[in-house]
């Protein structure tokens, strides 16, 4: 069969070169005769696999000096408890800045384990249309950390500026747009991502962190959840998700063989303006609620007049392959995600589709 | 190149059906055009296989009523801190059985989170050479929980009973032995095993738990952590490391096509049984330091007449294709670990290049 269009908030579609290589390789990987996932952590083939994977990282994000580059288990969820757990020390509080689903939940998890605030928040009516500008972040400049979500899947808002916390760590959740395009990681003291949205399988986390922030992490709690555990043993403390990471590391490959990020911003803007002034050009058909300067180019979110024209446009699309277009169960309406791999013929073919059902339907 | 001869230590080699089935369909998950890892974790194809590979633990392990099947991250180390997080309760402590190295890191993990108790110990000059008889058990009948290592992957020791343990809540690491062989768990209250040696690639923990005892789980702990989040949500809670989960399910599948755990344990006996007679034919060259009676089966170590002979026969061994049987860093010698996916063609492979060595060896 033909690849599907696959629009999937995450688990998202992998570049089919990455996974055509780990297919070629699943049974006997470089003449070993063995499966990668069937080597030892501690041999030499999977090392050299951990440690490109690293490199590829260090490489196309240009993590400058002073930084790890970690490998963690436990997805975004498990950070949510890790990051205050290590770094809310007593006696400070945490800034969060609230932006939807996945920042509340961040925010509620460190708010059972230390004392924690809200920086700003844009929710109006349990929806969040919008990321709060620069004037409205009321930044604690005794926070522990701020923590912020780069892009938010629920509701289609991301960050277009990297907010200014004086001299508070910044801390980031990025897990749902990590490398979409070059980013400055000099201005983080902590980056996580689950891998499931734009370079991986679920079932690793990538941490880019100061190793001055890392050693500033608490020591008074379990070795496992220390994040300087991991840096003193390269991620290799304990055994990790070897083939997930082994499958990350064909994806890097395939990104910097491609261009590097530069080449990935430029083509996830063409593809998501593609989208967005198809959107723009019927505003009163395709109803998009998210203030443009907050769009994101990773989860495309719009309304349809009716929840029946949702239902209808989602089962129509899935006739022609057209794979996870449904909003989210909390927020319903339409939501495309255009992560990094979603290849721009798939939105080219969504359009035309956009275009037909909208002709087709009765006017607005 | 033909398969290699995986003696590894874990990760371990998988049964070869259920690497080529998951070449087979690597890139498109029966006729879907995604890869199984493209698809969502809450997507009927995926949450298929989700089930799937809980109904096969279910069944091949004979779960009964009153337990729950979870799937969850972060390997054994990470349980070695939920474990006590959740169930050690204030005012209590916990008992440990010390048998090895695992265990040692289970009890100071749990020592960092509330009251510890050594409940036996077989340490004798840092090594292990057998499992303490229940006699020597001194367990506290107040005890949060007795935690056990079922299997000792370094010293190559093996529990051969389920001990007594009165009123107190039994777990159990099964990380390296579960389901060598068919086994009780209504002894247990709660099991937790790594994939990564008998039943799966690394990046997946299989817990099996009663539901009383998830009930009665700490409730001031952070969300991801409690085992009644994960069991409420059938494991998807948040997105599980879905291609380790259906790599799983590929070798439970197998399993049970191949005879269930019945079979799994005749092999084992049958193929480990071979092993051992051959090092008892030369106990002056192959030196065994383990007590006959605590065994492993899944693990089994000895020693030769010199640290050079060992050296010579892990190089020549690897010559031919056998890769894995350098001891562990902190222990040495030889082990051959002969977890359920080594073919009984690889043990009369080595049995033959070990008498080989023997003979142009000189005599101990």
């Amino acid at each position: 069969m033909a690849r599907a269009h696959n629009f999937n908030a995450g688990p998202a579609g992998l570049p089919l070169p990455a996974l055509e290589r780990a297919q070629r390789e699943l049974v006997d990987f470089e003449g070993t005769g063995m499966s990668i996932m069937e080597h030892s952590h501690r041999g030499k083939a999977y090392e050299a696999v951990h440690n490109e994977a690293i490199a590829l990282i260090k490489e196309l994000c240009g993590v400058p000096e002073g930084y790890d580059v970690l490998f963690m288990q436990g997805g975004a969820s498990q950070q949510f408890a890790t990051v205050p757990m290590s770094f809310l020390q007593a006696g400070k509080s945490a800034d969060y800045v609230i932006t939807g689903g996945w920042s509340e939940k961040a925010y509620q998890e460190a708010g059972r384990i230390g004392k924690v605030r809200v920086a700003a928040t844009t929710e109006q009516n349990k929806k969040y249309t919008r990321i709060p500008t620069q004037d409205e972040l009321q930044v604690d400049p005794e926070a522990a950390y701020v923590h912020i979500t780069t892009n938010n899947t629920l509701f289609g808002t991301q960050w277009h500026y990297v907010p200014e916390v004086g001299s508070a760590p910044l801390v980031a959740d990025m897990s749902s747009d990590i490398m979409w395009k070059p980013f400055d990681v000099s201005k983080y003291s902590l980056i996580y991502a689950g891998a499931q949205k734009n370079i991986g399988p679920s079932g690793v986390v990538v941490v880019i962190a100061k190793k001055d922030f890392i050693a500033s992490g608490r020591k008074d709690i379990p070795v496992i959840f220390r994040y300087s555990t991991h840096a003193e043993n390269n991620s290799l403390y304990n055994t990790p998700p070897t083939f997930g990471i082994y499958l990350m590391r064909n994806v890097l490959a395939h990104v910097k063989e491609t261009g590097g990020l530069a080449a990935v911003e430029q083509r996830n803007r063409k593809k998501v303006d593609l989208l967005y002034s198809t959107i723009d050009s019927d505003p009163d058909f395709f109803r998009a609620p998210v203030e443009k300067g907050s769009r994101s180019y990773m989860n495309v979110v719009f309304r349809l007049p009716s929840e029946e024209l949702e239902k209808k446009f989602v089962a129509e699309a899935a006739k022609k392959a057209m794979v996870g277009l449904a909003g989210h169960r909390s927020t319903g309406g339409i939501r495309v995600s255009t992560y990094n791999a979603v290849p721009h013929e798939s939105i080219e073919f969504l359009v035309s589709f956009m275009k037909e059902f909208r002709k087709t339907s009765p006017a607005a």
